[in-house]
């Protein structure tokens, strides 16, 4: 007979859901109200621009999807291809093959431009595909590769595709909030995110943000999208400007309040100053690691200081390493995906995760262990490393 | 500049969402723990068998939906409709019109069986359409019609639809935990429902059960799902049994923690007594409506005690009784919606929300809104009338 649930106290160093702030949990459960209640839909138009702040952006259609963050990707590819329109997608991880899943379920041709796991997606293979291609309607691509950690470069992505006039779809799940993202100034059409990454709040809600462009393609399109729940004229309907919302779903009310309080909590703190922040305690893990002979999978210019892919050290059991990491000091990290299974360890620095407590509790735990099991790592040094960071 | 959202403390006599217990608000402010943790994949387990308890199954696959109710509709129409193939469908309010939508989104073709908003589903019309639609493979229908509060009868569907070879989905949002679902004893193929009515719990998951008939289609399907979010063959592998489980999405992990706490409630209360809690509730109310001359828009036979539909008084202003109680009492009652609105109140006694408290709150308020208007009703007999079913 099961009884009520108490989880265990974890520190969440993984790919997400990262730790939630005491003040998000709290927000969360404050009670629940009516999703057509005039105080609710006061506090959705303060959701709208304060994701617009969080995005850089003056898009008017800026909201969470009711769902989570792959859901938030299939409202982008649902509503922006249509059947029989070609998609390019560049894919350098897991991410980008879901994305040619969306493509081709939504009945479009997905030309993909492959990358090797860890790398940024190379522009002048974009290039050439964009060419070979005059067809194409939509360049899509992941920002942020949570599978490795490789951050590609927007700007030079949207450049490209605007110029063989495609709309650009970006998979921003790990980014917002850990490293910029200027939609506005960067170009991009469709973007989609998550709330249990760098906004530290709980996962559950994906948000979008569309151009005036990609609205302009949405309303417009010769056949209805074929999700009823993700299609965007209906919720807009929901989501629009002023007192008179159309109800379309019930929105889930408890998690928006707990994204509000997130979202007020990083325009406290300033967007730059979270970026500083996510850097800074990325460079105090790094040189922990680098000191225990631990490598990095993403060159340095790529790398996403919020996800950590490191090489596990040569004989090292992976799964004994997480189980005796989650059982012993009740901290999670991640484990490498796809046919980075048993070589990396993705270590996550996101939202309240990426503070000097996180890092340094991590470096030390996994110190302590990979000691015991005599790993060829160098010892007592980890620390000290760290520390020199943050007393620099 | 935004600040956090302290919302107003309602009571919830709408449609849904319903008055959340305390209990589960607290569980959902639990601490977030990893989606493929193992205390999580545990909690899980449970989940599924609680759900099948509420349920009335044993259907192996008894899961919520990461989303809303309308995304567990959704789930059921992408998964078990493959294009071209005919749905019958069952309409007696808006639900079913977006059962309509769904089927053909899926590329289904929808043969429409119509029955007045209010009046439960006439038998007799469905046999005939199954007679002339031979080659029809799935009928559906709304078993609690939140638009309306009527009630169809599920079991004589399912016999009708099996006897002619069709599966059955049945929307069951309104009816879980308020009023009985025998799923297996009905023989049910699939069923959706939502959390933020009769379980109490926050909006936002969407509880699904699913036949062994109906999975082995799904298997089967000559095309792909064309929601890769929604496709049950991959959400199968998240939820599925063992300790062994695929990352498809993020679930959202703290929706789910108050998910397993208001199924504890609903087990410990007994699903029975859930049932008898909202008709007992559902008598003192019509006591109180009906002595005040206010009557209700579904025959007696048909009707859902959690759901009240009921007509607005004549020369009454529907928008400014709705404020009133709103703004003066804290209290939400549901508007009409399609040809109803401004016509029918919907009154819902769902959860936590059928309680004595709140039948005679919500009575003694509206008494005292409708006696200022000068509202044709009789006065002073309301709360005697719910009195007297509650002393009996």
């Amino acid at each position: 007979m099961p009884i009520s649930f108490n989880p265990p106290v974890r520190t969440l160093m993984g790919p997400g859901p990262s730790d939630v702030h005491p003040r998000i949990l709290e927000a969360l459960s404050r009670p629940t109200i009516g999703h057509l209640d005039p105080a609710f839909v006061g506090m959705m138009d303060e959701v709208k621009k304060l994701l617009q702040y969080a995005f850089q952006t003056d898009n008017e259609l800026t909201i969470p999807v009711s769902a989570p963050g792959s859901a938030g990707m299939e409202t982008c590819f649902a509503n922006l291809v249509e059947p029989g329109e070609k998609v390019i997608v560049c894919q350098n991880g897991v991410f980008g093959g879901r994305m040619k899943e969306n493509v081709e379920r939504a009945g479009g041709v997905a030309v993909m431009v492959m990358d090797d796991w860890g790398k940024a997606v190379d522009l002048a293979k974009l290039e050439q595909a964009l060419e070979t291609n005059a067809d194409a309607k939509v360049v899509a691509f992941v920002h942020a590769e949570t599978s490795t950690g490789a951050q590609s470069d927007a700007k030079g992505i949207w450049e490209l595709a605007h110029k063989h006039g495609c709309l650009v779809i970006a998979d921003c799940v790990t980014s917002l909030a850990g490293t910029p993202i200027l939609v506005d100034e960067w170009g991009l059409d469709a973007v989609y995110s998550g709330t249990q990454k760098c906004l530290s709040c709980v996962p559950g809600l994906s948000p979008v943000t569309f151009s005036e462009k990609a609205i302009e393609k949405i309303k417009n399109r010769q056949t209805k999208v074929q999700s009823w729940f993700m299609d965007l004229n209906l919720v807009m309907g929901y989501w629009g400007e002023g007192a008179k919302r159309a109800y379309h779903h019930t929105a889930p009310v408890n998690a928006l309040y707990a994204l509000h309080e997130s979202l007020v909590m990083l325009r406290d703190e300033g967007l730059e100053n979270s970026w500083k922040r996510h850097a800074f305690q990325h460079s105090a893990l790094k040189a922990g690691l680098e000191a225990m002979g631990i490598n990095f999978l993403v060159n340095e210019a790529d790398r996403l200081p919020q996800l950590n892919s490191v090489f596990i050290p040569e004989g090292v059991d992976d799964a004994l390493v997480r189980s005796r990491l989650l059982n012993e000091y009740n901290l999670e990290i991640g484990a490498g995906l796809g046919d980075l299974a048993g070589k990396v360890w993705r270590i996550g620095l996101m939202g309240h995760s990426a503070r000097s407590e996180n890092v340094i509790f991590c470096l030390s735990a996994l110190e302590a262990i990979l000691s015991e099991l005599n790993a060829p790592i160098t010892k007592g040094v980890a620390l000290s490393a760290a520390q020199s960071v943050y007393s620099a």
